[in-house]
């Protein structure tokens, strides 16, 4: 066996949990499809699209075509969407492995216009100017002869409670889903699932929260956690009053100190804006780290601990687990707990339990 | 054929000339070898480790046991050593694969003891506070039985030509390698190699340089470009003055605007510090990015670009290349090039050209 820089754990029995929680939120007649772009937010679009197939998701949602064609070797009864637009030139792969292309502009109808029987969704923009037609364009939009069998909006910021753009969207799309009378719609990611139940319309497609992402960032997280991360501590160093971790020494030892260097760094997704402000843990006991994170190394103050109570080499310390959430370490690394996990490098030994 | 996220390519002429370069700098028996952890700095360690021994290089340096075991594969008769310590469970594989591990304390010491004749190399650390043995530890060190084929330390700061960290660590470290006569020594990264010929000893382990990044950031960067990366235009979008961008809405229009929806994003590392400080370009067009970086898309403003000049969609913006430099674009990010290049995500299409 080899150590690796770290060990992955993934709860897929929490991950299906997660999925009958935000299922169970949602009327009956309402479906939860699964976004599991980005090989499903870095976890692995494999073995996370099986444990959510098992837990009833029927739909699922990536990016590209490659993702879907990768994602119909695994499952080959899903409705798969892929959500970056259409490219003639792709055509025969979408009809090929059953894919339905996402429409974001008049480029995109025009690209599928003489392939009529392709099954296809269409994507308003309410308020991102990200992907999608615009409102005026929606207006003028011919949609005649397209087998559109989703119309789609998505959230910019449902995350926030207190935003009245979710409302505005919310309006927006109920309006122009009117016009589209015989056909799903979906406007719902994870947070908007939350937001009250006249915007679930026929079909949500919830990613982080399943992954174990607070949808709710204003209250308690209700979802289960399915990430655990630990690294192993490669030495323990004795550091005198006044000298600097790190490079560029960017961090002064204000008296002596013990430092643990753990085996992992920002080449493994450990965010090199953690340095001077994130935390790993040993058993209870918080671990700041002192200066910057480096490539596969990073730096971490063991002052908190006991030095009765201190690790081995290779014992393992927690980066995300009981103590960190994936939200917590995203906090201290300025960011959110999408990019600490679409982040997380190929070197852990990556287990999936059940 | 499928559009990836993006098409990333890797020069190896370009790299090999870097080694060439580098390996000018320093007397005839100094010998250069090739930091290559992390997947070459996340290039690809199977492609850049060829290249390089093709341009001569016959030493390498891993972070990992399990890097040392690949990296054996490809090159059958290199020197290969493993940076991140010594676990005594792991003997075999080092002696199999005759991998040379880097002892950083008294534990990997220790735990090679009964392994009298394995080829190590010493690691003292002469001010970071990483691994390596302290300076105390250095002069208690029983290295007796041991079969030490190389001393080295490892500079913070050498990137900064002000620093004064650069002179100490050398003097401490022609002390601690005075002890080590018949010992070859190695002290330089990339920076380290231009800070002057006397802290070159036997053998120079750039990284960075290698793989372009500017190694003396006070003047121009005398290695040549090796990365380059385009990502492709879904959709070009109308936005009307007052309107925002994004998510959360961070990034609100003065005026009517057309914008660029790029189709790649922090899951391909394109990191999320990039969000509304970041810029792509269109021929020698600069186009900011507006708006948070999503995972799988970048919102870009078209303001600079005469209409007729517009992109069409699948038209590929460039974000690292003759316009935007893997420096540069980590300056925008509030990082280093090495992040920016480790990071780079595995949706690319990646080419390997000579």
């Amino acid at each position: 066996m080899c150590a690796a820089v770290g060990d992955l754990t993934i709860n897929l029995a929490s991950l299906r949990e997660n999925y009958r929680r935000i299922d169970s939120l949602t009327a009956v007649n309402c479906e939860t499809a699964c976004a599991v772009k980005a090989n499903a937010y870095g976890l692995g679009m494999v073995e996370l699209s099986k444990a959510l197939h098992q837990a009833g998701a029927r739909s699922f949602f990536v990016a590209t075509l490659q993702e879907g064609v990768d994602l119909r070797k695994i499952l080959p009864d899903a409705i798969i969407y892929v959500l970056n637009g259409f490219w003639s030139q792709e055509v025969s792969q979408y009809r090929h492995h059953h894919l339905i292309p996402v429409l974001n502009s008049p480029d995109d109808i025009a690209a599928i216009k003489n392939e009529g029987d392709l099954p296809c969704a269409l994507h308003f923009d309410t308020g991102m100017n990200r992907l999608g037609l615009t409102l005026s364009e929606a207006e003028n939009v011919n949609t005649e002869g397209l087998n559109i069998v989703l119309v789609m909006s998505h959230f910019s910021s449902s995350d926030d409670a207190q935003s009245g753009h979710t409302q505005r969207q919310f309006e927006l799309f109920s309006q122009i889903r009117a016009r589209y009378k015989n056909v799903k719609a979906s406007l719902c990611n994870s947070s908007g699932v939350f937001r009250g139940a006249e915007k679930h319309f026929d079909l949500t497609r919830p990613g982080l929260a399943l992954y174990g992402g607070n949808p709710t960032p204003e209250t308690k997280n209700p979802m289960l956690p399915v990430v655990s991360l630990n690294a192993p501590v490669l030495q323990i160093h004795h550091v005198k009053k006044g000298e600097t971790a790190g490079y560029n020494q960017t961090y002064r030892f204000e008296d002596d100190a013990n430092v643990a260097v753990i085996g992992a760094g920002y080449a493994d997704g450990l965010l090199r804006s953690l340095s001077n402000c994130g935390v790993f843990y040993w058993k209870s006991y918080a671990l700041p780290i002192r200066g910057r994170v480096s490539m596969d190394l990073v730096i971490c103050d063991l002052s908190a601990v006991p030095e009765s109570e201190y690790p081995v080499l290779y014992d393992m310390v927690e980066i995300i687990g009981v103590h960190q959430s994936i939200d917590d370490i995203a906090k201290s690394a300025n960011t959110i707990s999408y990019e600490i996990i679409t982040s997380l490098g190929y070197r852990y030994s990556r287990s999936y339990i059940d």
